[in-house]
């Protein structure tokens, strides 16, 4: 459904082409001043329309905040935010064509026709601004707590590590009516040891629960992750001494900070694979679902030839948002 | 926590040198005749002991059912199993030394030592066991149902996809005193389009969240996975057509038979990055915590030198586990 | 929290002198025609302003939907609405002095006082407008799918049953500057047998839990209710027979259509304490929490005499939000 | 379903005449030691077959703990107990004739006839144990934490408040083959200002959802409960005004310790609608389902003429375990 978590829940709403979009959030300890500046610029960090690797969709996405705050701090009530669409061309998808990769198919069977299809609806990664928007409030109190620091960064696009290259990658694809992948990496240092729960409450589970929210995300890797199937046991071993400060230390951190669904401490470290986007101008094989024909189709609106760059904020925002529903046992 | 789910809701309890290990699972429809032979022949499959290539440990896995079931058939109350412990050795590791790459260093941190660190605690992969055993049932559900199969298989141990090179590997480790990891691939074919939800409710993000409940897992991938990282959307394309029998087929499945977190009708396919066992007796660093010093340790006991191979059931259980949660329109 | 169900979710947010208030809901199965109409003549019963029994405060209570609703017809995504608050007069009452019988008190303690405490906040009626809203949704469904009727009223105000001794009451507690409480009953006929579950999923348990959530309820009783307590159970028996249809038949209904939880078939009937408004200009005794000193007090501002009238439409909209919580087996 | 809680997890299981029934415990704060002998006292004042105002059934109610406890201490993990029933006559009852005010019916509609109707099943009395067994716990819990006692008493049996005319009352009634119903209050006192949630979480909310879990419950009420209906808001004001101590002190507690779903520090206060065991020795008007005849029957078997006295501490269970739902902000 569209709820996640129980310490810090997160309601989100809206379709792509429809009025609004938006989202509720519980759980905000009262009397917490957020930082809305911050909230904006992760909002625009994901936002289409500013940069040639992009969509040329322009979304302000400007929430704005109708319960939960007042005077710059929270009430204790539930914060609501939305923001209007706009610069919606809903004519630009044929609703009888699914697009391939898309969600338009199955969706369709779902509902039986009777979702929303202009743009992708609920599916579209429009309803990542929502993620963001929570996510940038959870990062802020992660940091005020125990100042942990939530960073994301494209480890890899079209198989490059390096930016240039990246960027030369997108923009070459776009040329070609094409668009490529990439995979994501997310660290979030400073958590302390002991956060987390066995068995299906493990952080592993909460954030991958998560990520795979995210449109787009196909796989998920903690630490080594499948790194880790082609190695001895020796060889990944996450070793224990007693530090100079009279603390345990790991002298590696193949587990990505993470053993037994717990922190260690260490970084919390995962990666996303993120595939490239299915919308795009080369043609596709599909079919036409209201004459029952097979037809080769160019789906030509205006898309992303790359949304890991924009996936970024997002893959930081559910991370945020996951750690959120654990014990935290000191005081906010 | 312990409980999964809301439609069929799993609750394990148990720990590995404790009593006893089970599981509650509500959602069952009444009337259903269950095959108690089929779920104890997966738990066979998960059982230790029984090859050269698992834990000396013995447990019979003979699980007692004590309610929810009468005259075969399920109640509609909740089917409560439960197993007894035996042959536990709890001797064979000192609880102040936390054993690398295991959950002992942060469950002590979490649970302030009182957690019952013999096996592992709640952490043991013995609590599988009580997963296969509610999987087993979901399982045969699904196959009434739908006719859908769920089959998972190690598709590479330590790098190997050949099976007689994955068997010698691993006792190659075990010779050694160590372990290795491997990548187990799960397919559930038979399944209708439609069953998902966006968001948090796709059908990745409810897999997922289980499969990473499973000790050593440590990566999820579906469909191509981090396979579509390098690739353009041109070639990851999984086209549609109509077919001879009038229906909607893909010409591909990049995807893993999920789209927009829904099922196109395809195998659901999915990969688990599983770890090498870290407790092995080749001496690793780590710490005792009651005299606080650094030390370096064999841990002697009985151990997997792969548990790759006694996990593929319950890979197959969770997936189960996690499609029940979904709505399967036509009555069971 | 602000949100309730599993299977139709109901997520409300808003202060009731805040920009808006409105509610999120998920579960709507897709292609429904919703009555907006009808969703207005409930939203008009709850609203204030319209009679002389109640306070002199106008809302228009004009809900906007922003998502899940597409040509008339639900999308299978989540529905939103919202209404902007207008005509507050947040300098009515002293923030510093909590009215008695109100959550001012309380509610100040558990925020840290950081709660908008203008109009009451989150504790305000206002806040019953989106439940109105949800709930007339769940009554066309439920009356769609089993032609059931929920219909409540006034069974007493001021300990009076008839009608017009009821609004004398109220005008003579008005012009006293005083207030009146009553009992509303709330009745559900056409419901099928076997719906509920045991335990907590109980019928009653799940009513229950939403009618608490209105504020002024301070008891619920359900068929006999309190009555039962000094009859035998001989005098209370619910007798069946075969009718003439050749189905059971119930002989009475003192359970109130209920047994072990679970609908019987016959009309489901409950009751609801509402107690007097405790806002009144009448002087009470209190405290100032600024300069710490004890006070009487007489609260000026518009407030209801009597709130059991506008009580009547969200007592039957929570009980039709109770209900589609459900295993509504027959399709909708 | 059978799982109640997030903070404090109870999961019950069993059937009346199957092989057992327990609980499953989550949410205990690790290292807490329980005192079971407070736990089998209050199982021993629920439990049948102690006097002869209850029924004949002899249970020793006597719980094993399987897990979550280790040397007297909880290990952090889930806490299973369970208890073997004994003493079953599982012929006293006919299963195709359906009791009367019982759950028989409208269970055998749920369940399609599947459920174990021996005993009542899922819907007997039986399951109140494991409640109690849980409860105990959080008494214990919140007396440890805030001194807290929760006492509940029968406030009328049969309509007597004097205990030797309540005991004269059942007695008299179980001669007649009949039965009595009563009212339970119950009392929290010692619980500090501000644990509660607006909206659904309310104290109230809670609480009713838990005590309707309680079989014959048929009606709650808090503080003056339906007593308000008939009162003016002028008496029924629970004025304040700071102590001797400095602190704000309330004049009256009317609202039963709850404004606005919080606790006002003042003693929580709530009574429970008993009503009279259906099952009785005279004969009741009922159907044979198996013949679908019309007949009179007498239910011979054994019952408790009243069961509000071994209902007392089963109700002061469920408050506890309702309590241990909120955010209990001091450690424990």
């Amino acid at each position: 459904m569209n709820t996640f978590g129980e310490r810090y829940r997160v309601t989100v709403f809206g379709e792509s082409h429809g009025a609004a979009i938006g989202c509720v959030i519980d759980g905000l300890p009262p009397g917490y001043e957020i930082d809305l500046d911050a909230v904006r610029a992760d909002l625009a960090r994901r936002a289409p329309g500013n940069s040639p690797t992009a969509t040329a969709r322009r979304e302000t996405d400007n929430f704005t905040v109708v319960s939960g705050l007042l005077n710059g701090r929270t009430t204790g009530a539930a914060l609501t935010a939305y923001a209007r669409n706009s610069d919606t061309r809903s004519h630009d998808y044929s609703a009888d064509v699914p697009r391939p990769g898309h969600s338009d198919y199955p969706a369709s069977v779902k509902y039986f026709g009777f979702n929303d299809r202009r743009g992708g609806g609920i599916f579209s990664g429009r309803l990542t601004a929502p993620l963001v928007f929570a996510g940038a409030i959870a990062k802020q109190i992660l940091r005020g707590k125990f100042g942990a620091e939530i960073t994301a960064r494209a480890l890899s696009i079209a198989g490059e590590t390096d930016e240039a290259a990246q960027t030369e990658n997108i923009l070459a694809a776009k040329a070609a009516g094409d668009s490529v992948g990439g995979v994501i990496e997310c660290a979030a240092a400073g958590l302390p040891p002991g956060l987390g729960e066995p068995l299906y409450g493990s952080i592993e589970s909460q954030i991958a629960a998560l990520v795979f929210a995210v449109p787009a995300v196909k796989g998920i890797e903690f630490g080594d992750g499948f790194g880790f199937a082609a190695r001895r046991g020796s060889e990944v071993s996450d070793g224990m001494a007693f530090g100079a400060s009279g603390e345990v230390e790991f002298l590696a951190n193949h587990n990505g900070g993470i053993l037994g669904g717990i922190t260690t401490g260490q970084p919390l470290i995962f990666r996303a694979a993120i595939k490239p986007t299915p919308t795009i101008a080369l043609p596709q094989r599909t079919v036409n679902l209201a004459d029952k024909t097979s037809v080769t189709h160019s789906f030509a609106g205006r898309h992303d030839p790359c949304i890991v760059l924009r996936a970024i904020p997002v893959i930081e925002a559910v991370c945020a948002i996951a750690l959120m529903q654990f014990d935290l046992t000191k005081p906010i």
